[in-house]
């Protein structure tokens, strides 16, 4: 009888293809990041990742894909790790909520909007990623805040949140605003608290 | 005796050069909300204003003058136009400060903060830029919110609302996010009310 595998195996060749591919992704994200959309294509990605452009194409056949791709795994990253943290207080989600919005991912993810804003070819792609982003978003935080969305007003009290949270990553993208964000996430959480109940 | 002019009259060719300058400066915000900073440079504009691209050099020297004078302008046109709104309820007051992020100088000054965050040229203006209209905006949404900010916590209250209003204007940039906006507004203009007394 010879060794059966197990579907769930699987080969070095797919391993290395998987690396590649997420080495491609955190590259693509980095990139947009730092240089903008003009300032990130393909090559570039693909000379960041160590890998030729062919192979970058044969994940990602267009920009497009690449980077779309990209801010959506970096998101689901993200938002699995949010996930996994410990029960913690309502001051801490919100700290943790509006720690989404800044760094490396909210400024990738900002360049892509804003790309997607006068790029016909990237605007519904960006469109449909970002509100599967915002309600995977909500969804997490209405859990981790254990806020109960049948009371009227706890639904726009959270969407709120989340919006001033886009906006102080906003707001840290030009200058390091730790220090007032700081203060106003903290007060904020009391609002929220006391809105939640 | 001969005829003194007042200093404060101006000649003909004075009012035609305001009246130059205006129109370039309301033609570079729309031409960078509509194309982008990689889209909008003096050539384009000075043509959608229909004059020389010489003579928007002589008002404006270099495309990083003319854009932070042009994002200027128009926010100090916006305020002025809600410092002189009637006094309301605070309701009204949250929903006219939210207004100031959508529509076009909005997204126009996010094209030049995106702009800014990759181009070092641009960087050093645009902070400074965005901190003074910062400061101006604070300053009129303290006083039509009549919010004493002597008081722990009411700083941070309308810093934090400011901050909401720029992730709604983010929302907006892609999608018509109206509806949701007017419901999130409502619910959020109420917990402020509570919040400052």
């Amino acid at each position: 009888m010879g060794v059966v595998t197990p579907p769930t195996d699987r080969t070095p060749k797919q391993d290395r293809s998987r690396a590649t591919r997420r080495g491609l992704l955190e590259a693509a994200v980095a990139c947009l990041a730092e240089h903008g959309w003009a300032g990130s294509t393909v090559s570039v990605v693909a000379e960041r990742a160590g890998v030729s452009r062919g192979a970058a194409q044969h994940h990602f056949p267009t920009r497009e894909d690449l980077f779309t791709a990209a801010v959506e795994y970096v998101a689901e990253e993200r938002s699995a790790a949010l996930r996994a943290l410990p029960v913690q207080g309502r001051t801490d989600v919100v700290a943790a909520l509006v720690d989404l919005y800044t760094g490396p991912l909210f400024r990738a993810a900002l360049q892509l909007w804003v790309a997607a804003s006068n790029e016909p070819q990237l605007h519904p792609r960006v469109t449909e990623l970002e509100a599967r982003v915002g309600r995977e978003t909500h969804r997490i935080a209405v859990e981790l805040l254990a806020a109960d969305e049948t009371k009227p007003g706890v639904r726009e009290t959270v969407q709120g949140l989340l919006d001033m949270a886009r906006g102080l990553g906003l707001a840290n993208v030009l200058t390091d605003d730790t220090a007032r964000r700081r203060r106003v996430v903290a007060q904020w959480a009391a609002l929220v608290e006391d809105a939640l109940g």
